[in-house]
């Protein structure tokens, strides 16, 4: 049974300003339930599931049961942010974000100057898993590695990719040689460059580009050349960084 | 003023069913309805625009006017498949799609198989056109090119992107040589084969992949590799086939 506080508690988490105040976020359906409760690193704070997904999960239990609400379809339906609400729903511990300046100074790492979808932000998480990125950090405008739809279509990779929030000076400092590259349509193509297979691959806003303060610090400023015969009208920014990824990563 | 059956004529073409059968569909806004009125080859069936696009439209006149609506804000939220309606809808008639067999046998296409995601099909559309390739094939079960979705996400490109809804048997029989690549998990990498300028690549559904029967007529299989480290979880389907355009053209 949940209480009203309870369940305004919960819709209040769809808030960036409510998932940084109570420093967690939600995650649903069990899918991504199943691989939160694999992870030792992963703090789950709460669980709502229904009796079906109690019934199929017998081996949930011990230290979680304490953690856990039985909730009815209903009360799931009021406390989910999907159209379909999928049996479990998790609060999760935001993780603190951490920086290892040496995995910085020598991996592959991509930094989203204010991507503002959050469609795209869960699209460029499962990039940066499938490619095997150090991190993936976004600026302090950019949407919230956290919101509901990024955490539902990154399909996991929100627990795989260490990712941080912060502003783009913050990395230089801690990495002043960090070669920086940035994706913009005027730069040089991608595929007539030798690519380094360290440093940071910069993305811009959807419609905006990169900011300009962001892009005086860019060593390289690079592109895709659109085909034969083709329209360099737009392309969108995760498949855009889909391509700069596989490039630099063969 | 529109007239009830105008409103309910105008909103069944949200379905596939309705646009077939009238064969047309909408498509919104000040940016694309201007791409549309600039080109020869679209056939407008008719034009609902509030007056202040009139207004900021003046040279919009002559043969249109016939077939223009003035309406109220009121009333174009009412046929609007968008949330913030954007003064302007227009009823356009669904190209008849042609094939040219020496096209598709001397240029790159794409056969979508099974595609569901109307905001996939919307950015693969942006891809197509990005890398100017020669048609965009869909499969009889995957979504609309003319879904307002997909309209509304291909920002412009299902208008330069020849397109049409075939079974790939048919392409086969048209251009018996056509040599096909499909874009398989335990494909060989595309980063270690030389690819030819011309064929059709095959992606498959979101979830599937492609499809038994079309996967038997493949003459390449090809994958992307994940990256070190990386987690082959699933690459988004437009994701991957911005990566394999670009590899292709490049």
């Amino acid at each position: 049974m949940l209480s009203k506080n309870k369940i305004k508690y919960l819709q209040s988490l769809k808030l960036k300003k409510f998932r940084q105040k109570y420093n967690n976020f939600l995650a649903e359906g069990e899918k991504i339930v199943a691989e939160i409760l694999s992870q030792d690193k992963i703090k789950l704070e709460a669980l709502f599931a229904t009796s079906e997904w109690i019934a199929e999960n017998p081996t949930f239990q011990g230290n979680f049961n304490k953690r856990l609400t039985i909730v009815t379809e209903k009360e799931l339906a009021k406390i989910s942010q999907l159209k379909t609400p999928n049996k479990v729903l998790a609060v999760v511990e935001r993780p603190a974000p951490s920086v290892d300046s040496h995995r910085l100074s020598n991996g592959l790492s991509l930094y989203l100057d204010g991507i503002r979808d959050p469609g795209n932000m869960g699209t460029i998480l499962r990039i940066a898993d499938w490619f095997g990125l150090d991190y993936l950090f976004t600026s302090l405008d950019a949407a919230d590695i956290y919101h509901p739809k990024v955490i539902q279509s990154s399909m996991g990779a929100f627990l795989r990719v260490p990712s941080a929030r912060l502003e783009f000076s913050a990395l230089r400092e801690m990495v002043p040689q960090l070669k920086t590259y940035g994706m913009v349509l005027e730069g040089e193509s991608l595929f007539k460059q030798s690519l380094d297979s360290r440093g940071i691959i910069v993305i811009g806003n959807e419609s905006k580009g990169i900011s300009p303060e962001i892009k005086k610090q860019i060593d390289r400023a690079i592109s895709i050349p659109p085909g034969p015969g083709g329209n360099a009208e737009s392309l969108n920014a995760a498949v855009a960084t889909g391509i700069v990824c596989a490039i630099f990563r063969n």
